[in-house]
């Protein structure tokens, strides 16, 4: 049998699950501090909500899981489908047919919390898993820009919270993206691929995007205009002349009172932030560390998905931390948790057990007491003990004489 | 698209998710404190691990993921397994594999505790879920009695810290059940049918056990002894006189100690208790509860198990809490988390929403401070506040004013 986990999965040692839930209550209770609620949702939902999820690329992603008993073999016997559930790819889908399924019961808006694993089939490389956790807050069912505001400062505050700092969040809007694009002379159709290439700004440079855009093919008169829009800094002063005062009033409104807000980090708006997912319909943003490379946390509004599941419009937005990499960031950092309880090991004999457990009892206001028979090897055993972080041990019937691991 | 969960799955309100994440995070504690360390798996595993692991009936209810791409079209071609992996059915299996794969990085003994979903395609019925969390502590690597003994106190404070009182821990021995059935005359090929309807003593009685037998069409000889053997109450001394003292000479002490340990529970031995999963070897417990049906926790020895995965044999005992029983009971039974933090409203106008961020963050420290554009109709929303547990709320400008929702 097969001692590894599954490709693109991972075991965690004792003291990673400890960083691990650690930081996950420590975003939890300044989101659940904020006014938002913890919902949860299976992790295998209905294939055909995800299939017609506008997921983007993600629907290439989807692990799914086989039928059961008949239906199975009638499927096979007929070329149909195979499977019938998959597992979630994000934990906004999820979100919208939860909000659908439960909103009487809702508050409304509803502040949503959500804090679980999600799953995409994605080529294995370094940082990329095929398991991993998401850490999202949602509100659905307002419109009101108070909400971006709230969601951004929230974020932040948790990152903040758990030792992320110096980082900035980039805010942009997919429609003023989509009214400059037009303005210049790309074609609507022509949007998606303009955006995958504009979207590398950052790497590539305005040069390395005209560039690109050419070689994709399209028009020279568009592809020049554009490349002297983004010649000179893209601000939102900029983009007023371009598109007009009332297409960036918003955002303008979020990002002043956002960096009114901030208080040890940054806000900037950057009219080439994409964010892959095609559900976002307005706002998007993105938390970039200024240390490492990538994005930490992404997210945006997407007014039409939950309209799938109710048949009416219903406004949403959401912010999500990608918990993996922050883990890492903080791992390899070797991160130490405050407060946290000193462990120690406390000996017995075999005809001793019971007044072992009791006077392990009485050490475990102050202590972690993991109760052990008397080792062969004693000296040993010491050694491995505090390599693995135990600070003491005592024996049974002297518990009161602690001796520290030096 | 459909609103509603996958069969076998929920959706958890808020309400819910508190009460989840209160109930696991005690559980925790109390593990945590007595020297276990939290370990994590992936949700998915390897088809060929799950398969051959003497899972007994489990087995046959395993969630299956398609293979992919280029493996799956040679799959369909060739008429090959279509799967090669597989959604965990328990957390022992993931854990065997965790051990032989870290187990230079564990402490032996190992002490671990286990929080998670596992997933069985069981035929939906009430209080059957095909997602379910179970909360699991397992020792690896000893072969102590102390084990048992440590597990049965442990779980057994826990469930005394969540609020689960009045319960019995029963306990068995494989080996004793075993040696008993031989004796009287059972074959050993026979002893697995013979079990299954044993352990319905509870429900149906020494008389219907002895008529289960018959209708099977065992041996009248061996069923007629059998009966005269349970027809009395099968105390450890009785055993003895069957069994001889040896064989009954480590539970006699595990049920002694444990006993001695016991407040606010009580301990009992019960040979008539088999527990299911194929991969016990020796000691099997279960904890039912005296006022609700059922069991809330099981577990027992398997000293053979993570040998399939490290080539040579390593002893492991493990106890495993039905969580979803328990949140289940203490839902229905009302059950109010206590010392939680009031819920308060702030309501904003859209012009003065950085002060109102401000002001909230001012009353987090006490309450948790949902931020809410002003609605327009003020009354009603109170209303829908209250029924979703809200203690009060106050207005941006005056948040020391708070009113309390009467």
């Amino acid at each position: 049998m097969k001692k590894t986990t599954v490709k693109g999965t991972n075991d965690y040692l004792p003291e990673e699950v400890r960083l691990r839930d650690y930081l996950q209550n420590i975003i939890l209770k300044t989101y659940t501090d904020a006014g938002f609620e913890r919902i949860m949702t299976p992790a295998v939902e209905d294939i055909e909500n995800l299939d017609k999820s506008d997921g983007g690329d993600n629907l290439n992603l989807i692990f799914k899981i086989l039928k059961r008993g008949d239906k199975l073999e009638k499927a096979l016997e007929t070329g149909g489908e195979l499977c019938d559930m998959g597992l979630r790819y994000d934990l906004t889908l999820p979100l919208s047919r939860y909000y659908a399924n439960n909103r009487e019961k809702l508050l409304t808006p509803a502040k949503c919390i959500q804090i679980g694993s999600v799953y995409r089939a994605e080529r294995p490389q370094k940082g990329r898993l095929r398991e991993f956790v998401q850490c999202d807050i949602d509100i659905i069912g307002s419109k009101s820009i108070g909400c971006e505001i709230e969601l951004i400062h929230t974020t932040a505050k948790a990152l903040l919270a758990i030792g992320v700092g110096d980082f900035t969040v980039k805010i942009n809007d997919r429609r003023i993206l989509k009214s400059l694009l037009l303005s210049v002379g790309f074609e609507e159709s022509q949007l998606d691929s303009v955006c995958v290439t504009f979207d590398k700004l950052d790497k590539i440079g305005a040069d390395g995007v005209t560039e690109e855009l050419r070689e994709k093919g399209f028009a020279a008169s568009a592809v020049d205009k554009f490349a002297q829009t983004i010649a000179r800094p893209l601000s939102v002063e900029n983009i007023k002349e371009i598109c007009g005062a009332e297409a960036v009033e918003d955002i303008e409104k979020i990002i002043t009172v956002s960096d009114e807000l901030a208080d040890g980090y940054d806000i900037k708006f950057d009219i080439s932030l994409v964010r892959g997912q095609g559900y976002y319909t307005g706002t998007v943003f993105e938390v970039v560390s200024n240390k490492f490379r990538g994005s930490i946390a992404g997210g945006g509004r997407y007014d039409n998905l939950i309209g799938k599941f109710t048949g009416e419009q219903i406004p949403a937005v959401g912010f999500s931390i990608g918990f993996e990499r922050i883990f890492a960031i903080l791992r390899d950092a070797g991160y130490k948790i405050p407060d946290a309880k000193k462990k120690l090991a406390l000996f017995y004999d075999a005809e001793n057990i019971a007044e072992a457990v009791r006077e392990a009892e009485s050490l475990r206001n102050e202590y972690e007491v993991s109760l052990n028979e008397r080792p062969k090897k004693l000296s040993k055993y010491l050694d491995r003990l505090k390599e693995n972080g135990y600070y003491g041990f005592c024996f049974c019937g002297s518990a009161d004489d602690i001796r520290k691991l030096a």
